[in-house]
């Protein structure tokens, strides 16, 4: 299936005014999310101004879901008792009208990992942020990546994306170093970030808690919340990447920028295309 | 119930000498503490000089809690199989005349969460730390907020936790801005600290594991313990400030100004009122 | 068992050319390690140039490791579900000829720590790596620790090491200021690193994830393979600590550090005697 070019919008989606909004409204983000990632994505949260809260348990993420403004679930470290919550959580978030946000990190590595991504996905998330691998994998394609990491290029999973995103009536977002969104009738590319992203673990993770924050702020648009998000990263890291000496001080460097950030230079600076 | 003024100290309770107890006798400090802090509350504890062990489990948690010199109770990602291991520790530390110190993360934010905060109380906490929030609702009052973070001043929490001190006989600690510390009889104010801090996820609950730190060498008196600890981190907190660019930035330079600290510094520059 | 000072390799054995072979291959390395570490190992395997993998669950771990090109299980925050899996990874690694570190952290402290570190002892890891205290302890020596720290020198572990070595055919390597690795046949010791390291919690788990990844290049090896993580660690330590105000800067200048070393400096640089 290949990509219309005309379907690429060319200009930023007001993802200043989406900054400024989410700063006024600190929304409250519920992350079910994994062990590695909890504190980096709390942190990304709190930097770029939402208020992160990591209640991950069955007895009462479904509960919490209803006070969220958005739910994150990302199965980077999945067992059965969590994947029993992450599926009543979608369903109460779901319930609520409260957008949600899936990270289907590394799906394809393991037959567990792929019945609860499918599972999951039958719960309508609201937004499917993943790497190429990971994505073209979703859409029943054959990745090249056994692990976490990607080995597929941005470029080949867009007909993956748009597929995946007229099928489940979501959001999806393939990052990379060129990131690809589409909603299945829009789609963007946003360039920008740092080589060091990849070299820093939970980088990707913590763009999918950010996609929350947006999305809480705007759950009527969540093509220009990720939008938002993406440029967020795709911004702070590539200032952050200006002064880093390496993955240590970059992963610093970038939380740094992200609350550094304002809507006038994001606009500026926008690296949609 | 108002706070009668001269109940606050004025003077520093020896918070230098405690820190050079605490870096004498490294005491072993057990966290039985959520996901998100584990490690920075870990990296704190090591900073200041004791030595920490997050032992959780049940099946040796409550056995470490007798070698333990202080165990710390942070409820902040919680469920079932570490609740009940949760309050197995607090009997067996209690048992064993070992001080334990108790971080209601968001309790007022679920029934889960509620009735574990109140079972743990039950179990005599020599004293709890947390937001102003936590200990207004902890306290049977109405506290504005929903989720981790506070939405109500410190100064609104302060007669909550002189009752909350009186009622379980615990000293209470109320941290934001201006911090109040209170066992009942006495009390004090403690300034300082960064407007990072708030911004940078798991610095409430490295404080409470330092609490249990400077408990550990003072168990006799876990008032003077927690005004060591909150001036350490209201100094370090400050200097680490003064340099910071972000709250990436931020979180490092204060374990490196933990690590930093002396007791002269500390009795100069502490923020006591 | 004194240790003949003519088994002392004093070469170092090829560890250039084992870090030139991990950046090519980018091995995917599973680890089972405790919360505190998952994501200062997963930052330490990716800035050395390998790709960390944390899934540790039991219905999907064992299914992993016949992916991975090595396997890392650390019990530092252990429970029994855990430690189901890790058992079953441990034999699943096995029998798919996949070489596996063992990291038997603080296993003296408890009696269900104890008794994990014996069970998966017997699935014969490729190898072990421990503080001096826990070498001590896991060849049924009294060791002077009660807790997570050192408390025995490294030179006072040596003979156990060699015992346990021959005991279990593993090469076992005791860290501390100076490293100590054995087979059993050959020896090494390694000096360098910072006073800082065991100021940052993770450090140690981070090293047998490391060791881990040169294990996956070199699984005919381990004993040269430990030597390369040892010689990285203690090279990028020093170059980390010359610049560190204190261990906060220290964590992120030695992820820097591991992520710039290149093959000729660390043969230069290289500590071992």
């Amino acid at each position: 299936m290949p990509l219309p070019s005309d379907t690429l919008s060319a200009q930023p989606r007001g993802c200043g005014a989406l900054l400024l909004a989410l700063r006024r409204e600190v929304p409250l983000v519920q992350c079910l999310t994994n062990f590695v990632s909890m504190n980096y994505a709390a942190n990304a949260l709190l930097a770029i101004g939402a208020s992160p809260a990591m209640v991950h348990a069955q007895e009462e993420a479904p509960e919490f879901a209803r006070i969220a403004r958005a739910v994150v679930i990302n199965i980077g470290t999945l067992s059965s008792p969590w994947l029993q919550s992450m599926l009543a959580t979608a369903e109460a978030a779901a319930r609520a009208g409260t957008p949600w946000v899936l990270d289907p990190v590394a799906h394809q590595a393991t037959a567990f990992r792929r019945s609860a991504a499918d599972a999951l996905l039958a719960r309508r998330p609201a937004i499917i942020r993943g790497n190429a691998s990971e994505i073209i994998a979703l859409a029943g394609g054959q990745s090249a990546s056994k692990g976490v990491d990607a080995r597929d290029a941005v470029a080949q999973a867009e007909s993956a994306a748009l597929s995946l995103a007229l099928a489940h009536g979501a959001v999806v977002a393939v990052t990379g170093e060129v990131d690809f969104v589409t909603d299945g009738a829009r789609s963007a590319r946003v360039a920008g970030g740092s080589a060091w992203m990849p070299r820093v673990t939970a980088t990707g993770c913590a763009l999918s808690a950010v996609v929350g924050g947006f999305t809480a702020v705007a759950p009527d648009d969540p093509y220009a919340a990720t939008l938002a998000a993406l440029a967020c990263f795709a911004v702070a890291g590539a200032r952050a990447g200006r002064d880093a000496q390496g993955p240590g001080s970059f992963a610093w460097r970038f939380l740094d920028e992200l609350a550094a950030l304002d809507a006038q230079a994001l606009e500026a600076e926008s690296p949609l295309r």
